[in-house]
């Protein structure tokens, strides 16, 4: 199967750095708070962190108490800039694809991963090899783009607006239809594999996971009244994390 | 909590009823076999079906070799429709609302609902309730309406269509915020409650249930091809099913 590496585009990586260097993005307002309220206790736990990039989470994860943390990527770039700017005695950095972790001999005892299985075609292989890596009652958290999201095409109008230019209505098609998505972000033809709630669910479930917790983040109040662009998120979240244990 | 009985309404009982008789609808083509297809053996088993309406389904669930099945609904219309159609020794109809079965002095293997639960406002309090009157290892299964669904409001356009009035997208509004929804369906002030995939997994979760399966059903190519009206469901399903055990 197909494993897309376009963090190692010029263009997409140099667009990507910039966006994430931003303050305000729905990364730092949105993901990134849920990521960190949805971590079990990390003290003295063996991290696995699938598309780690730059290495930012590794740190993270190891001020939070981590033992030590893996990180793994397919992009060379990336990690590049992971050895830069989250280099740490406690922290490995592994070039390779998630969907070759199965290769890994090691045990953890939480899995991460933060925006990243949306790339990936084979859900259900990396999942079943996260299961096996992760020791009993080791915990399995990701994020990933929302399923809303997920399954735009690259052609599709994502919204049906008024005749001011308000957003009504997110517009969804073909939501039950699986598939390879490739769109235009920086670059055209980035990749992304939109699955339903019921498969995403499902995978874990068939493979053994017990989910403890989902959420679909949106804007506080108080995010809202500074940065009121983001009021489109009530139609449709921008993310979806699973928290699940083996 | 409002405890909705819409079911005894004259008008929508009357026209309810004419089209569950009608052969070809979403029920028989999709709710049906999903449900039937996610059921657990019923040999010797206890069941209560909460919403049980005419009691069609109790009796399909003796006829799967089930030992006795207990249906609850609020609507007394429904209930005295279901003492002629599908009277049983081994069927018990009680009239009361989903949200009393704490009242019910009894322990069941299977509980099973079929399109009540989003007429609920209180989810959690039912949910509960569900699991303190299952047997350990024992089985929910209930089908709703789809969230896509319940969250259209009474007087938002559902569909953007293209100038032959092809639909193009399902509109999607305002699907984080969990709410009331009321409107027409055959009468006015049905009320429907919507809320996220979140809160309908984590709900089941933090009260112990373990999620085994999600289903969001989808016409079969055959049934398309018999049905082609029923291709707008690929852009938005009717109906999400969860299957739990305790």
């Amino acid at each position: 199967m197909a494993k897309q590496n376009i963090y190692d585009n010029e263009v997409f990586f140099s667009e990507y750095r910039k966006l994430r260097k931003r303050e305000v993005n729905a990364n730092n307002l949105f993901e990134l708070p849920t990521l960190f309220s949805l971590l079990p206790d990390l003290t003295g736990k063996r991290i696995l962190d699938l598309g780690c990039g730059n290495g930012e989470r590794c740190t993270d994860y190891l001020k939070r108490g981590a033992a030590r943390v893996t990180g793994i990527d397919i992009s060379e770039k990336m990690l590049a800039a992971a050895q830069i700017e989250n280099s740490d005695p406690d922290i490995t950095y592994l070039k390779m694809p998630m969907e070759d972790i199965g290769s890994i001999d090691d045990t953890f005892d939480v899995v991460l991963s933060s925006l990243a299985l949306h790339y990936v075609e084979d859900f259900s292989g990396v999942v079943k090899n996260v299961y096996r890596l992760l020791c009993p009652g080791g915990i399995f958290l990701f994020s990933q783009e929302h399923p809303f999201t997920t399954c735009y095409s690259g052609t599709a109008d994502r919204w049906t607006r008024d005749e001011n230019g308000k957003k009504l209505y997110a517009n969804i098609a073909d939501y039950c239809v699986e598939r390879r998505n490739d769109s235009k972000w920086f670059v055209e033809g980035v990749q992304r594999y939109h699955r339903t709630f019921s498969t995403i669910v499902n995978t874990l479930a068939d493979t053994g996971f017990r989910i403890l917790k989902m959420a679909e983040p949106c804007p506080t109040e108080e995010i809202l009244h500074k940065y009121p662009e983001y009021c489109d998120l009530y139609h449709k979240p921008d993310f979806l994390f699973v928290k699940a244990v083996k």
